[in-house]
């Protein structure tokens, strides 16, 4: 088999058999094929396509190019919950510890930050002493014992898919369907989990710009978990707008806990709630939505799900009374208010400028090696759908390094105002 | 500028400026740009195509990527002629000798054979003592002195499409007519002559396997002459079998030395009085088809290109008496009918078939460090249009290694008969 001779056979739009794909993959992870020749590969992949068995054989052989996670040990139905990334999305700090007090055992393992997408991790680490490097059997024991827990990623798991997203980053091949459903379901299959709840968001701060490609991605994601055996559900959501009203680690942290009180922001609560619920019917612990819901309700009311997320930090060496008492979190040296000049409804808000503008106060990365400041970030005050007053604060910038004018333009220009009422969006789409 | 960003500009079908194809081609040569950003973008370029803007740019980008031969000091319009490549191509051997004999100065740089198609300097290196390696001076003087030589490469000629054809023949991005060409210009414009007449084939011998194919890569170049102010004209001529009835190094010089004795076959001749007529009103010696073609009539009647053709060869140090008298040449240990087992008239005749016959006899490269064997190979006596009766040969085979079953096969699977009449085709189809 000659790679050249696959490469010529996807830019014909031909469908590659599973052991052509494994030869690519395996060759590629190897280093008998260079990379001038997977990124050819890939490039006529964007163009042609896969079909879904190649994708689902694609996946596999991602899947097996490294270590897989033996969950076994786990008691119960074990779910896990992906989110192809967004702005101020806290989402698994709070559906998390929701769904694990309800008796469901989630384990996770997440990533960090980029560009204007926040990490799951590096909000995690706003919480002094929390470490998410843990062992894989200890991993397992936590989960055991309390249902949660959230690490960064353990051993060698899908080297292949680190290989060809570090090429695809700058071959322009990053934004092909295929490519991205099997590097996604690659690392949630090599997790080990027994179910896959992906949270496919689109708008300006998605991936997916579109409703139509998030939908395409997340069916795409469904199909191969079918080939392949595996529950995986998907939400489709909006990011037009950030989720919720806080973006920066701390302050989502903080808004991830006043969600766990009930007190969330309504956007993020329903979305939470409505991945909660298809978690609890895929572990088989709820049978139908309504049933999962008042499940969600009771563990909110009681503090059972704050409990959880307070017992998982201390159990991964955090402070736990950060938890209970938000108000510890280290403050910035300046809360700046940005007021607008004009009035009426907001129409649409720059998920992608915010993510940005918190990113630059130093609350993201612009490149892997940035250091973050855990403590910067941006907290809205108004969103679309909202009718502001001139000279009313539109949000409020936590930081420590000032606000440049540059930045207060950029976050005015993110709000866009009209004077007829704008009707809020719906943050759930539809779940899958 | 970033690689990454012409990549993605080009995946999504948007013409490049000339400062970021100047950015591509120099990068690459310099090496700033690596093998697999250039493979992602040539198959971008594969799938979106490029304006004629974009190609003749990128054309002179490449030409521009070494060194340009000088030819002013050769006098008069210097024509030269380029074939994509077929089985039995010897057309610059007959064509070069006539048009030099009008007084028209072909300076030509030729290539080696590779597969199925043979190299018109492997052709040349049958005469004993002939050499194609001449000092860039000595080959304008010769051309001076008798209009007429033949080289291989001088100098670094285009090390940008050296670099580029290097990557593409191993990443599936060979077929693509903005590739192609700016591959053929960028060489043919860096070799320096005033006008250019490039033959482009068609057919299963072939590199492009339609007309309309043909049709799109002779525009292609022909608009790209037009942009850089290059008189430059292309004859689609038909590859559906092969040229002439030789095939193999010194059974085609033979058929050239015939030709220029005015006892050529008749496709094959009538191909060299065609491109002939063109070259000679390119060059403004004729102003018309018919003068010219009474000029070519001429220099065979006489002799005259029969004699610049000797005097070529003895000036680059070949046995000159080989070209008077052809018997000299080799004589091969066995010489082979195959004979049809059927009768009928042959309504198809694959020349790829038989190129790679003769390839496999010796006569070939199959990869570029085989040695030639230049003595072996086809002479066909039966061609499309033709009866063959049960018994008759149908070409015979020039071996020094006999022929096995599987060749005898391959040759006779070549032959398609039917019992109804069939047209002989046009071997020019027209000239553009």
């Amino acid at each position: 088999m000659r790679m050249v001779d696959l490469i010529e056979k996807k830019k014909n739009g031909e469908a590659l058999s599973k052991e052509e794909i494994h030869f690519i993959i395996d060759g590629y992870v190897k280093g008998d094929i260079p990379d001038y020749q997977m990124s050819a590969w890939m490039m006529a992949v964007y163009f042609k396509g896969m079909t879904a068995e190649e994708i689902a054989t694609l996946t596999l052989e991602m899947m097996h190019s490294g270590d897989v996670l033996d969950l076994s040990e786990i008691k119960g139905i074990k779910i896990d919950k992906h989110s192809t990334g967004g702005v101020g999305d806290k989402t698994s700090l709070a559906v998390g510890p929701m769904v694990a007090a309800c008796g469901v055992p989630v384990a996770k393992m997440s990533g960090r930050g980029l560009g204007h997408t926040g990490g799951t991790l590096d909000k995690l680490e706003s919480i002094p002493g929390l470490s998410i490097a843990i062992e894989e059997k200890d991993f397992i024991k936590q989960v055991n014992e309390m249902h949660f827990s959230i690490i960064g990623q353990t051993g060698s798991l899908v080297p292949a898919d680190k290989k060809m997203y570090a090429l695809r980053d700058v071959t322009g091949t990053v934004n092909s369907i295929p490519l991205i459903a099997s590097s996604i379901m690659s690392k949630k299959l090599a997790a080990g989990a027994d179910g896959i709840l992906l949270d496919v968001k689109y708008g300006d701060g998605a991936f997916m710009k579109t409703i139509e490609d998030a939908r395409v991605l997340a069916k795409t994601m469904i199909e191969i978990g079918k080939h392949l055996g595996k529950d995986t559900r998907a939400t489709i959501s909006n990011m037009n707008q950030p989720l919720g009203n806080a973006i920066g680690n701390a302050l989502e942290v903080k808004e991830a806990i006043a969600t766990l009180n009930g007190e969330g922001p309504e956007d993020f609560t329903s979305l939470c709630f409505e991945e909660g619920e298809t978690m609890l019917m895929m572990a088989h612990v709820a049978s139908s939505r309504e049933e999962a819901k008042e499940m969600l309700h009771k563990v909110i009311e009681d503090k059972s799900a704050l409990n959880v997320f307070k017992k998982m930090v201390e159990a991964q060496g955090g402070d736990g009374s950060y938890i209970t008492d938000p108000s510890k979190f280290k403050e910035v040296k300046e809360v700046i208010e940005v007021t607008s000049s004009k009035e009426g409804y907001i129409e649409d808000l720059e998920a992608l400028t915010l993510g940005l503008v918190s990113m630059k106060l130093g609350g993201g990365r612009a490149t892997v090696d940035d250091v973050i400041d855990h403590s910067v970030g941006l907290v809205l005050h108004k969103k679309i759908g909202d009718y502001v007053k001139q000279g009313e604060s539109l949000l409020s910038v936590y930081t420590n390094t000032g606000l440049s004018d540059e930045l207060r333009e950029e976050i005015i220009s993110a709000y866009h105002l009209t004077s007829q009422t704008v009707k809020k969006p719906n943050i759930v789409e539809e779940t899958l």
